[in-house]
């Protein structure tokens, strides 16, 4: 079997570095002071094992029960143990193709049956999803939401009929959601409440510029959150320094939503931007555009040329995504050295 | 099932903690000089995926290739991938029986065979420990060595001889190597290059002073390295932070050395003391000290009149544990409390 392949992490700071859809901005003031609190003695015991302090918090601000929450080392995490718990080899996961790299990967390591449902011509949704899923017994559904690679977002009524339909697990990957425009008024969080087969997974990684300290957690009915927390999680899964930082980024929501609000900004003006160099993108919601590269240009090449100059951006090589970029909302400063090198290259 | 049941971990520093074999003294201060070095900046980008930098120092401090080297997020995720990327669901782990209890849960959510041996009457290897691992078939052996819960080491000579032996992979679990007293020349390493079936599990939870940081790192030959780097290991299982903190322990090796110099004093002291109270203790080459109980005694209350007095220990409810009482070497101080609340109730 094949695992999963990140993307490059070049340690060059000269890098522009569009290729793996980090927030471009530092992480709350208050994350590093956490940080800068954290004593040698602290280190010297055993972390909390379920991380108490941030569960209630981190109900608190979901408006959920604290055994609701489980705190994960990394989104990755969650992903993995919904398989281990849920999923027996027997049972299938059906997955949207295209979609996050790492899931097949997931359901070959758990040895269970893979279903890739692919989106329609417009990149959406097929109509008969959920006979899809009924013929096809399928146990666990993962939805990345906003969607990865495309950006597209899937109103939260959506998935409420969906869930109601489907008899096993959907789970909702909002790895991006902090990108969402908060004009949308997107919330899941009431599908967890009212069905009992939805599941949010929510990283730092993005919205809260936390990529590097691997923290993430989920959002479900106590029916799945406990089997996690209790049976199939390592013992001591986050660490007591994640756990500490990771409490002080979502009492900073405010500050990182500032971030956010730049990032929506600097997306709508690189998607005109690329439109004017000829590039189309589909509408977005997430920190990155999928820009359709012109028939006449092999993508390939474009994404080496621009690596030769100092910018790195995501090429896919795979049916759909050949003629395809994966763009990642950078700086303004990254944005417009992006463009000029792609004006450099094209013209 | 039932999941791992994690030692108590009581948030009031006014607990003389003797449960779960934290080192008693601080980490190193180079890690606490590294802690303090690290930029909000840093965190933004997702850490190296496999901790490189981390490899090359440990594979310069054992001796190895850096490939040899695992980096994981606590011993408890190698064990988990240990099982997940070799051990099928048809096929036997081996551990010895009393032994870390963590071993059956893994073998429960990994849904493989367990096989557990029984230690003889002196708390040792039974002599037929071949011939059992070639009758049952089994795919995996794990034992910790120095063996918890007694402290018992078994000799590299005999590992050596075990391993040539066996067909499937042996696993030394080292969590406790660091306080083997240095004149016994204890070194496995050579098994890792001599044979290909030897793998050995470091962290830097007990000896470094780190539990509350979760890092560990398997030391193995690249075949069995390498599956478990590139298939079935999270993307980024291990963060910036503790990458950086655990360099800056293992650099540090001489300063916490001096630590381990000082729970083997103590740890001798206080197998007098004990002695002295009529408690026998086996010889441990651990930080811990397993501690038999007269019959005239009740165990579970002892364990409670100390819980009473501040004293936190472990008791084991299973058999042959249920008249012992597992102490961890506390600081100086800890160890002295600990003898005069002992005094006190035996009295």
């Amino acid at each position: 079997m094949q695992g999963y392949t990140p993307g490059e992490q070049p340690d060059s700071p000269e890098i522009v570095k569009l290729n793996t859809n980090e927030n471009p901005y530092p992480p709350p003031t208050a994350v590093i002071e956490a940080l800068r609190a954290i004593e040698g003695a602290d280190l010297r015991r055993y972390p909390s094992p379920l991380a108490d302090d941030f569960r209630t918090l981190a109900g608190l601000i979901h408006g959920v029960d604290p055994e609701s929450i489980l705190a994960v080392n990394g989104g990755d995490e969650l992903l993995r143990l919904l398989l281990t718990t849920f999923v027996e080899p027997s049972e299938t996961l059906a997955v949207m193709q295209p979609s996050y790299s790492l899931y097949p990967v997931l359901a070959e390591v758990a040895g269970c049956k893979l279903l890739e449902i692919p989106l329609n011509g417009a990149w959406e949704m097929p109509d008969d999803m959920p006979a899809i899923l009924r013929e096809q017994a399928v146990k666990m559904l993962i939805l990345v939401n906003p969607h990865a690679p495309t950006g597209g977002l899937l109103p939260a009524d959506y998935l409420r009929g969906l869930a109601r339909e489907f008899k096993g697990i959907l789970v909702l990957d909002e790895a991006y959601a902090d990108f969402i425009d908060p004009e949308l008024a997107y919330d899941s969080i009431p599908l967890v409440c009212e069905l009992g087969n939805v599941l949010i997974l929510r990283t730092l990684s993005k919205g809260y510029s936390l990529a590097g300290l691997r923290f993430g957690y989920g959002i479900g009915p106590t029916g799945l959150i406990h089997p996690m927390a209790t049976k199939t999680r390592d013992s001591y899964n986050t660490d007591h320094i994640s756990q500490k930082l990771a409490r002080a980024a979502l009492e900073s929501r405010d500050e990182a939503a500032k971030t956010w609000e730049r990032v929506r900004r600097s997306r709508e003006w690189l998607r005109g931007e690329l439109a004017g160099l000829g590039i189309d993108t589909l509408p977005s919601q997430s920190n990155f555009l999928l820009a359709e590269i012109s028939a006449a240009i092999d993508t390939a090449d474009l994404y080496l040329a621009l690596k030769e100059r100092g910018v790195l951006v995501r090429h896919f090589d795979q049916p759909r995504l050949d003629n395809r970029l994966r763009i990642t909302v950078g700086s303004e400063t990254d944005n417009e050295i992006l463009i000029e090198k792609l004006r450099d290259i094209l013209q």
